[in-house]
């Protein structure tokens, strides 16, 4: 069976060593105490509930699954007393306001422990997630008394939130919702539709549940632009704030899924049910995308988390499985056969793992840090250059870390042989759980549409810069560092087909925007792993850097970066050639593809 | 719910347009009545009952598993009815000699047979395969006696096989095999140890269950060199060749798997069991060799035909689902939006799905062809050409069909969006039962291992070069052939890559094996693309062909096929490049890396 020890080391030295966090965010008005003294402990007690109490149910919360008990959901056996200790140790208040009850932590440690999290159980940590997402959109959009009524709430975890988007006509196009908001005279609205997909849409570890509801007014503009977002309780909250009576809100059935198997995924009926508006009237999708965006980032260190997870079981097995020989010399002559972990083709599945994992790791602290920065700025150029990056890091991160994460969870399985097909170590539900987060939250298609689309188009190409700029200053900055070279080298040319793809993408959308959809896909991939190389080089700078000074006795950590960081450079880095060739065939050969032909 | 039809269209393509099979294996002896008359109706048989009788319980069968009731292994509800029409009707033993009760067909429409089984139902598919692979390993090794008394049985299903190789600390490293063979006074054997993952070591499909076991005799040289081969009856025939006592072979356990529910894969305790040899002692390796090999093409197929299956799933529904409008202008403007069939990004995982897998099938089908040219050729040549040819491809179709097989269920899962990861709908399904066909019969790493270990340096070359000239002689025949350019550009270009990876693998392997064993997986890759490349070069030279001619009132389909092999070249084979520079980097980036910090 599966087991997890937090990378606290490899967060720290994203932390400390690469970014310096310790030193950034103590300087921000309201983070005095953010130093290492502090941030040290926190990841500690992370991981030590993510290890101790959320790991231990992974296996089983997946086997019993979520079901429906007397018109009830039923979470998995343990999940409430878990979800319990996590809410009621603050976990799942870590960014929250103060003022809300949270614990004001910045985003760079609360996504850090996220990860934890979803490392030791991604169906679990669901229910919390969403609660976050559901919280930040509130405290943005809502009405000063639906903020006042809900966000303690939630912002601890005591309620439970959800978003609902899906219908079971329409996921990706939104604009064909039908679900119904009729005003009252008492400024309330009565919601009537069905939602699908719904993640925790019921279930039984919190005292009630918060949902936010996309639906139409009664004369709102056909498609996208008459939606609106509406707030509606489970039970109604009465004037004293406590749970009231029942709205009329159910869940008709829970989904059959491939993993995620804890986390109850519900069809929601909504009849008539009384809701409030968030935010203004047919700007729903405003609010919604707040949410969205904060959950596609997320859903990006699910992948990678659960990326994390899998490589840490297939490293456990490498190291105990004894099979075969090396193949120029046993290795271990006295045991009856070399552990696997010497075997090239293993090693390079561990190394590919390890490599995607911790790039994401430092590229997700990289932008979350930024975010951090500008959160507290009063600099309105600094602030607009932090939003921009996370404009277009989001459907890298989702895409790019989802997609890569998948990839992991299966060298896990592939490391194991035939064992990892076989439920009880665990592993085949490391694959399955990380299917879905290619999936929701805007399909991995979607997010590159989002990238050639929204993203390299926006304010002229200002968005793409923010992330070009700093690459190309650092490749210049570098470019007769001789000690570097095995790393500037390879990220400057994947960096040169970035741009030419970046321009063949923009000329295919001014001739014929189905072309340059055609590469889109490969497009984010391009960029995504030119992103991932800019952290490997800076990352074997500070190795460098730190061995250079002495590695403060841990010498083996800064020499295992730079090899993975040659690794990601020589192994990794070259589908990028690949990818531009694709990106720059456009999309003639499918177009001319007869649809009767498919 | 997804549903099936069998791609009767695209195999006759393949067998009399590109291939001409139906003109040579008629001139073969034996096989004078093989023209389309026969052919067409055995694909439209098999396709009819895998349609109609396999496929409508691969779902059920999923979900209701295999499971042990009162030590009894059950199948899920309708298989035994459903093998039993299989087996009743032939098409079990499609391949096998008519003296042996079998019908004698060509291997490579036994082929294709076999890849209509498991698109509709591989769980069930299983258990008549391992039966062919035990009849042809006891065809070929086994005693007069023993085939007398076996194959009959075999051949028609009525009994069923196995194949007993790995054991609970070995699997790829057979040389580590613990169970024992002791020589009885008369001349059987008693056999004592346990097995694991034996499918279909326990059901209740057939009468009777033969395991053929790898086991060790008392004064056995060590490792590899030491392992014999024995027949190893359930039920013990009596003189009359009916079933009788109880051998002590049981079944402990089942296991509990990511998918292939339907299959029974067993723990198989051997106490004291009574065998008997099959073949020379210490020759056992020799024997399951052959055995392996036909199961590891069977398993490529298997791949392949999971694909084929995911594919058709994904095109129906998106032609049903709409969402979205295409980004030029909408083309379904009457309805409330286009179906996502029009999306760029969706044609795009749909014909990267069908170039996988019609270039497989071409793939597949030309290789058994010329098996089934050597099996009645008398031209000692020719057989060693086939031989040779089939040497080299088994790990590439084992393992590059099963890892697009793989990638290719997941885009069915991926089209369908949110709804690909709910159970009903049977996409996720594919990707779970996909998943083994990279573990078993040598993990795909172990493949590639094969290629540039054994395959590679066989015969100086020899083998190898039964690949090379064919594609060297056909680009020099369509070097200024200006209607070919399009494909045969591209192919050069992959071929040349390929060259220079042989010779990089090569040069890496004299110096250090280590190091050619680190890209041995991307040079199988390179390898399994320029290969499929070289058959839609081929297919696209025959549709144009038939364009030319008239194309018997099917312009569409011939165009599909240009098509799809122009996106083949323009969107998959650039791989090549990527896979090039991997390959060329060698291992040392990995293998410098400490183990400790793994």
């Amino acid at each position: 069976m599966a087991s997890y020890k937090a990378p606290v080391r490899d967060m720290r030295f994203i932390l400390y060593d690469l970014l310096g966090a310790d030193k950034r965010l103590c300087t921000l008005p309201g983070w005095g105490e953010f130093t290492a003294d502090l941030i040290d402990p926190v990841l500690e007690e992370a991981g030590k509930i993510c290890e101790e109490v959320l790991q231990p149910l992974n296996r089983s919360g997946d086997e019993e699954g979520c079901y429906i008990e007397n018109g009830v959901v039923r979470t998995p056996k343990g999940f409430k007393e878990a979800y319990d200790a996590f809410t009621q140790g603050g976990w799942a208040a870590l960014t929250c306001a103060p003022e809300d009850g949270g614990q004001g932590l910045p985003r760079t440690l609360g996504q850090m422990v996220q990860e934890m999290a979803c490392s030791a159980n991604m169906s679990l940590a669901i229910y919390a997630g969403l609660t976050q997402g559901a919280y930040a959109a509130l405290r943005v959009h809502g009405s000063e008394e639906l903020k006042r009524r809900y966000l303690p709430k939630l912002a601890t975890g005591e309620w439970s939130g959800t978003m609902c988007l899906t219908e079971p006509h329409c996921g990706t196009d939104l604009g064909q919702i039908r679900t119904r908001a009729v005003p009252q005279p008492d400024g309330s609205y009565k919601i009537t539709g069905t939602k699908i997909f719904i993640s925790a849409g019921e279930h039984d570890l919190s005292r009630n549940i918060i949902h936010l509801v996309l639906a139409r007014l009664p004369d709102a503009p056909k498609g996208i632009k008459g939606i609106s977002l509406f707030l509606v309780p489970k039970l109604v909250p009465g004037a004293d704030g406590n749970p009231g009576p029942r709205n009329s809100v159910t869940c008709a059935s829970i989904e059959h899924k491939m993993g995620i198997k804890g986390s109850a995924t519900c069809v929601m009926n909504f009849d008539e049910a009384t809701g409030w508006l968030v935010g203004d009237v047919n700007k729903g999708m405003r609010a919604m995308f707040r949410m969205m965006n904060e959950a596609r980032l997320a859903v990006g260190v699910q992948g990678m988390a659960l990326g994390e997870a899998a490589y840490q079981g297939a490293v456990s097995y490498a190291r105990d499985r004894l099979q075969g020989r090396a193949l120029d010399k046993p290795r271990y002559p006295d045991k009856p056969a070399d552990p696997i972990l010497v075997h090239p083709d293993v090693r390079r599945m561990l190394l590919t793992a390890r490599a995607y994992v911790e790039g994401a790791r430092a590229l997700a602290a990289t932008i979350s840090l930024k975010m951090d920065e500008a959160s507290r700025s009063e600099d309105e150029e600094f602030k607009q250059e932090a939003e921009d990056l996370a404009a277009v890091m989001t459907p890298i991160i989702k895409a790019l870390f989802t997609d890569i994460g998948f990839d992991v969870a299966n060298i896990g399985v592939q490391v194991f042989g035939g064992h990892g097909y076989i439920r009880e170590h665990g592993m085949e539900q490391y694959v399955r759980d990380a299917r879905i987060t290619q999936l929701y939250e805007g399909t991995n298609g979607v997010q590159a549409l989002d990238l050639i689309g929204r993203k390299m188009s926006a304010n002229g190409g200002r968005v793409l810069r923010r992330f070009f700029h700093p690459v190309e200053a650092f490749l210049k900055d570098h470019e007769s560092d001789g000690d570097m070279a095995d790393f500037v080298q390879p990220l400057a040319k994947a960096f040169g087909r970035l741009q030419q793809a970046s321009v063949a993408i923009a000329f295919q959308g001014l001739k014929n925007p189905m072309d340059a959809a055609a590469g889109a896909t490969e497009y984010l991939r391009l960029f995504g792993l030119v992103a991932l190389g800019h952290q490997w080089a800076l990352m074997a700078k500070t190795a460098q850097a730190k061995l250079a000074a002495g590695a403060d006795g841990d010498e083996g950590f800064y020499k295992a970066k730079l090899a993975t960081a040659r690794f990601y450079m020589q192994r990794i880095l070259p589908q990028t050639g690949a990818l531009l060739s694709v990106v720059g065939a456009g999309g003639k050969a499918a177009a001319e593809f007869d649809d009767a032909q498919f």
